[in-house]
């Protein structure tokens, strides 16, 4: 059952790649879907690089501040993968080889005692009170310690990671959200959108402009999480564009 | 003339609609690529949402970490866009309409009487003792205080500010990269590569896995700002991808 509590959550995304701009980051758009469809409102994310001490950093500071902390990235075999050693450092607890972890990597290997050799050993290893996350594509598991879940950085790794574990997350109400565009620039409707988001608390009102092949408007999201609000603020909004020579167009809320 | 000093930056990146997951940035992987070709690392990025204490926060949490800070959205006219009250508040002064930032403004309007109203002129508000940054695209400036520079979110808006003040943006020696791939996995390779980045210290060495088509294998990215210390870790990378059997090929470092 969903209840009135809203849930938070941060996503840590971990790696150079991203920040140098060499890998486009795609878990981010992902995750954010899958949280609101579970009631979990994703209120922050953050990039940091393979460097131990921001790591640790960022860790400690979101997992205070948030219900959930989503890492990716990191926990690959090779030296820059430093995500467990930096989580087990947050929570100040030693980081040790998990049987379960090293017989489900064994598994996948021909011929475990060559192949699994130091390097994958390493990731086998997880922070003491950690328990696995499955992960059905590549074997190695990711883990979850306190609110701090830790998965792969590569997405259909990551995505089979938190296929695993969304039954288990617990959230509040889903948002739900409607999207109404118009051909009006924001700078007219503005004085009436916030009028509408003071008489509609309760909801987000968010204003996106766009230019479509030369017409300028924007899109305007309703989200909140009681249906017949959005619904009223959404009838309101319409009388809005409407009243400024606009022509309302129910759109599809989708990633750009 | 470059320098040794590293300068760092972080991209902070306000809106909802980030994540929401409404909207795919793409800002970030472009400023990545723009800050490491101006010698300039960034160190860290963060997405927060449209709430005036998450983003005084975070802006302050990262003025003081780093060299620069680069803001993208929340600019506009309508009541979601307060990254000009949050930066004002985390800077601890007020913010006061700006003049030049006016006729800007101003200058855009057939009519600017009647079309200047009450919510357009809310863009022309800059924090006291910040500077304009100019939009060639829009005209409605960003701005910059301290280390702060806030820009639009609006990619084509935020690209034209960010060459804008690019000229006036010190920074260190270029990051030059080489990227070796083969088709060998990571787990072989790890011991050697750990080994590797240790005689190279000066390098930041990263693997990233792929499998393309059923191949498996990972690219190697070998970064600093010494050519000749990236080509000869390169050469000795060659020689140990070739001693496991692999073919190594040397590939552009592409973007996603």
């Amino acid at each position: 059952m969903s209840e009135d509590r809203v849930y938070t959550a941060c996503v840590l995304i971990i790696g150079n790649e991203i920040l140098s701009g060499r890998t486009k980051d795609s878990n981010l758009a992902w995750l954010a879907e899958r949280l609101n469809e579970a009631g979990i409102r994703l209120r922050e994310a953050r990039v940091v690089s393979d460097v131990e001490d921001d790591i640790v950093r960022a860790v400690n500071e979101v997992r205070g501040r948030y219900d959930y902390v989503f890492t990716t990235g990191g926990i690959g075999p090779t030296h820059d993968d430093i995500t467990a050693d930096c989580v087990a450092k947050a929570f100040g607890v030693p980081l040790r080889e998990h049987p379960e972890a090293l017989a489900r990597l064994a598994a996948g290997y021909a011929n475990p005692a060559v192949d699994l050799n130091a390097a994958r050993r390493r990731m086998a290893r997880v922070p003491e009170g950690g328990t696995l996350i499955d992960n059905p594509v590549s074997r190695a598991p990711g883990f979850k310690i306190g609110n701090v879940y830790v998965m792969a950085g590569i997405p259909r790794v990551m995505q089979s990671m938190f296929d695993s574990i969304r039954p288990t997350l617990k959230g509040g109400k889903p948002l739900l959200a409607r999207q109404i565009g118009a051909e009006l620039p924001e700078g007219r409707m503005a004085e009436g959108l916030g009028a509408l988001q003071n008489r509609y608390s309760d909801l987000e009102i968010g204003s996106y402009p766009f230019n479509r092949m030369g017409k300028v408007g924007a899109a305007i999201v309703l989200r909140g999480t009681d249906k017949a609000r959005i619904d009223a603020a959404a009838e309101e909004l319409i009388q809005l564009m409407k009243s400024l020579g606009g022509e309302p167009v129910e759109e599809p809320i989708t990633s750009g």
